[in-house]
């Protein structure tokens, strides 16, 4: 029976539920900061005193601050009784031609804290300072001359923004960025038309072209064959294939509650950052058997995408690109389109960054979160001994991808964390998109007699060699907060003493990583497993529970030499995976402040110190990479291409998590008709 | 209008459909033996005089014996005006305690010749024997006696065939096998209950047990735990997805006619043979710009199946299967279920093998193919540098999955051609099913004190370390018959001129191997890319045309010593990639007498005559590998594991072939109700 309220109760409820911020209704310690939090961010920093005597201030990064690991994990333990941490925003901002790091309270409406960086390299690059620099040339005499020269139309030229990297000056300078231009016209594919020879320095704090030079005119590669729309497609078209779609007839296994989603045996927190994009934190998976969750990733995230180019010359030599400490993979999240980046079944959920005047600002449809039927089994036998018996038992195995794309101008890098019922999580990056290509004389290969740096992959049109490195930050939390880093190899083993007509078979070495030196791993050089385990936690039969760490694609490692200006900035990729000891502040590979960086705050100064890490709350780095030479079916656009790892339970549980899962009662396919 | 014909001439002619052959329809010739082709075949051989003198005949292997290449190739330059080459078998067969290879010709219903084979090895076993010599020990004495001594009953016994290998023994002896025995009982999944310690050794040929020992005896694991049938299940119940169904609206894109699959860009041919399962013939895919068809791969099929176990033991050390060559793949392949194996838009295959007695066997679905609907992308791009625009284009991928699943005793292996709009072809190798275990004192890890040479995963249960190594056949023609093999290394470049702010970075340096000892590659010894080009056809820019292989999956080499008996056997997989001249007879990595080799023929003694490849026809051979380390959560049964590769166009078309590909009609999700 329902109890009797008075309508004036009635109302007065009704109205302290319009007055209650809407984020306290999913509110979860590690949710991304709210359109109304970023707000409240942007009107606490600008009504700081220190602010309010300042003559210019651009926002670079807002994010949350999140609360420390242990609070979180104290919040976690007991949801409804504990009060959520304060909530606090970390605000980057250039003031005055300074980098500032500042703390905001968001729950006491205070900045907390407010100090200058002076340390080396400087912030995320914002949006409008970008489209701000690109503007520069189009009213840049020299430049409307160059144009002029190469007889092409002003207006059909865009400009776009890279970032200039370091080349051992002593000095910090300047905040620069390196302008290039394009030729669009004809097609959309601008990328694949550069007005080649000419650089344009731009100094960003005072928004001026500080450095131009014409060097060399090369011609302008032509538009045809390079537009990708559809609508500019003309005979003979390409291979069809019939459209097909997903139908779930009891519906998706999909629970979204704010930031926290919920399917099959997993739960994971997704937030957005404007640098990262996706976040996925507490990460656990149901025990059925145990009849609990188990924590497995207490954090995940991409933590630096590194993209050298292999061309030395005069412009072309400082393409090496921190994509995502320069630029931000978040802040350059495209809006996912629904039946093609993501398929029909599946849901999308939006995201927030801070606009340079600190405002907040929506990426529609940032996320999809969709159930993969890909048609594979998870597990099969067919067992045909046990006489007049035929046994069958399949089971179809169903995931669930969180999808992010971030487009960093020509690059679209498809970002896929899969999460499988048998208790795997799987990365998948995938570039896809248009190539860096340079401009050349050449049309045909007889032609070529030097080192190009490149394939000429259409005419005038050289596909530059150069890397991708994706590197991923893993803190794992396996049943746990104390890990360890566990090398098992395999080693052969001699037989000489006629104890067997065999004379070799090989076993496995286990080798537990003390320090962070002991934790640099070539991938590929030597057969081993690479597991995290919890030293505390056995199964019934007593091995340690762990993960371990499946490659998906061959390794890759940075060809650069030591010494050479890049590879000190990205020091970390001559290894695909490390170990640290967990440290809050450590979570970008090539450091916080990337553009411009030297490499002395990174992943590998950081393992320098060697700290202890075994039974120690440590981060798992892996890095995927491709070295990339381009083909001709990488023009005008290339087909995906994917590397990635499978974090896979290696005597986490006590037995196949999927034997026990029932089969789906049969599903028939249902009689449709279209809508 | 039409023609006007009598009723006795349309009699005659429906007579004449009802009595032409049926395989007189869809006739290629590399179709498979058609079930009356084999009964023909049958036929023939128990005729000819020698035979009916003889006492015992057993067929082993039967199966098409393909024309010569260039013969098949002058066929299909003109289908219409050329006859079909004519029908022949290969017969291998046991009679009179010889191995005989029997060439029949079918169409002339003759034998072609009868040669006795003298060399080492053995043909492949057939399921008849198989079976007999599984049932010998139900009625031998020692064997009751041992059972009854472990005081389980002999009813629950199940024992299955295993075969010796060759430990150096000089004489070739007697054509033999291992039988094991397990207990079923209150499960089916008798492999994880073996009865340790007993080795019963069967000759094959007199079909008796020849040697018979009981050297241990070790407590036969629980059957508790390890029955994977769905019925048996109890609660807690694993994770629970929901089920999701491919709607294809507009229809399926896949033609099979005969055993030519057409989809897509794609066309080949897909025959089952009884040892190599899968077989794919003539793949080409139609280029839309030169309006042509072009060839890509002649023939491609897993060679061999190499599965050595790493204990030296009495009762393990032989445990170093050829799964290929002495069971083989398609005589143990499992018809696959609808709904679970292959997804709800599959189109299923049946095959013929040919059993002890010569006669037609059919394994019903025993392919099945469809279109993969993922979810992911093929090819993206979103562009907010035009001003006023937002572009965003994106195509989904489809691909086309030839599935079969081979279930050598334990193991079920899913074995995936995949086909790519793109010009790709994948090849996708999932190992699951069920370990082969030890029987252990142990049931805990703390009561062991020496090596295992495995996992204890369950009580009393040791999953042993192994390896898998799937050896790919790749007759590649790319775009003709004469290919090369090149080596793209990447060269690290020093830059100590001072020319650039940068100290180095890396190019490619060509390598195209002249014969065969220049392409034996073990990957991942250095950072290069493998093509198999055409030297003869160039693109419009003057580059080779080609494909690139792409590891999927970490590479495995085999780690066992190199006089070690089992590694000279299959000597090949100490490198992963190799390159032979073609020869017709050159088919099976570890020889056509698998059972019993000695690496007498085989890749690797293949590679040893050193021919010259470039320029020519050749066959790449891909090895993929997996060193198996068993953990608990591949008990009762694993999930799968995959490992493969993509041969990707490159250079090979002029462009990205799926640019012009119009995206299909916004197809909305339809209104179903449940059938």
């Amino acid at each position: 029976m329902a109890p009797k309220l008075s309508s004036s109760l009635l109302l007065f409820l009704y109205l302290l539920f319009l007055l209650t911020p809407c984020y306290m209704t999913h509110r979860h310690p590690l949710d991304p900061l709210s359109p109304s939090e970023i707000s409240t961010v942007r009107r606490i920093v600008k009504a700081s005193p220190r602010l309010l005597s300042s003559s210019s201030l651009s926002f670079q990064y807002v994010g949350l601050d999140e609360p420390d690991k242990p609070d979180v994990l104290s919040w976690l333990s007991n949801t409804a009784a504990r009060p959520l941490p304060p909530r606090r925003a970390l605000v980057i901002a250039r003031i005055d031609n300074e980098t500032h790091e500042i703390s905001v309270d968001i729950t006491n409406h205070a900045v907390a804290s407010d100090a200058v960086y002076r340390g080396l390299g400087y912030p995320l690059l914002n949006l409008e300072e970008q489209f701000a620099a690109s503007a520069l040339p189009m009213n840049y005499t020299p430049f409307i001359e160059s144009v002029a020269k190469r007889g092409v139309d002003m207006k059909d030229v865009v400009c776009t923004t890279f970032s200039v990297g370091w080349f051992g000056e002593e000095k910090q300078g300047r905040r620069l960025l390196k302008i290039l231009c394009f030729l669009a016209g004809e097609t959309v594919n601008f990328y694949m038309r550069p007005l080649e020879g000419i650089t344009i320095v731009v100094d960003l704090d005072v928004m001026e072209i500080v450095e131009y030079e014409d060097r060399v005119q090369v011609p302008v590669p032509k538009a045809k064959g390079t537009d990708y729309r559809a609508a500019k497609q003309r005979p003979p078209f390409g291979p069809r294939t019939k459209p097909g779609l997903v139908l779930q007839p009891e519906g998706s296994g999909i629970d979204v509650d704010g930031h926290m989603i919920r399917w099959a045996n997993w739960a994971f927190h997704l937030s957005f950052d404007m640098r990262a994009g996706a976040v996925i934190s507490l990460a656990s998976v149901y025990d059925a058997v145990r009849r609990t969750r188990r924590r497995v990733l207490y954090r995940g995230f991409v933590s630096e995408l590194f993209v050298p180019y292999m061309d030395p010359s005069e412009e072309w030599y400082y393409k090496t690109f921190f994509d995502e400490g320069e630029f931000g993979l978040g802040l350059f999240a495209s809006p996912l389109e629904p039946m093609t980046d993501c398929p029909a079944n599946a849901v999308f959920l939006n995201g927030y960054y801070t606009t340079q005047d600190g405002k907040p600002a929506k990426i529609e449809r940032v996320f999809c979160i969709f159930e993969r039927y890909a048609g594979d089994p998870s597990w099969r036998h067919t067992e045909t001994g046990i006489v007049g018996e035929l046994i069958t038992e399949v089971r179809p195995d169903v995931s669930l991808v969180v999808r992010m794309v971030s487009t960093v101008g020509n690059y679209d890098y498809v970002l896929d964390w899969e999460f499988k019922t048998s208790g795997s999580i799987k990365f998948v990056v995938s570039p896809t998109g248009i190539l860096e290509v340079k401009g050349s004389p050449y049309t045909h290969t007889n032609q070529i007699v030097s080192d190009q740096h490149g394939t000429l992959i259409a005419e005038n049109t050289i596909g530059v060699y150069h890397d991708h490195f994706v590197t991923c930050y893993l803190d794992l939390d396996i049943d746990g907060t104390e890990n360890s880093f566990v090398k098992s190899r395999l080693k052969t083993v001699r037989l000489t003493d006629g104890s067997s007509p065999r004379k070799s078979y090989w076993t496995i070495v286990k080798e537990t990583a003390k320090t962070e030196s002991d934790a640099r791993v070539e991938l590929g050089s030597e057969p081993a497993e690479l597991l995290v385990v919890n030293p505390n936690k056995k199964t019934r039969l007593g091995n340690e529970v762990g993960y371990r760490i499946i490659s998906h694609g061959a390794p890759a490692a940075s060809l650069l030499s030591d010494d050479d200006y890049p590879q000190i900035r990205a020091s970390y990729t001559k290894k695909q995976v490390w170990v640290t000891a967990y440290n809050k502040s450590e979570k970008w590979a090539a450091g916080l402040y990337t553009d411009q960086s030297r490499g002395d705050d990174s992943l590998a100064t950081w393992s320098e110190r060697n700290r202890r890490i075994e039974n120690a709350d440590i981060v798992l780095w892996y890095t995927a990479g491709f070295h990339h030479i381009p083909y001709q079916e990488d023009f005008p656009l290339m087909p995906t291409l994917s590397s990635g790892f499978e974090l896979r339970p290696s005597n986490f549980f006590e037995s196949n998590q999927l034997i026990k899962t029932l089969p789906n009662k049969h599903v028939n396919l249902p009689n449709c008709t279209n809508s």
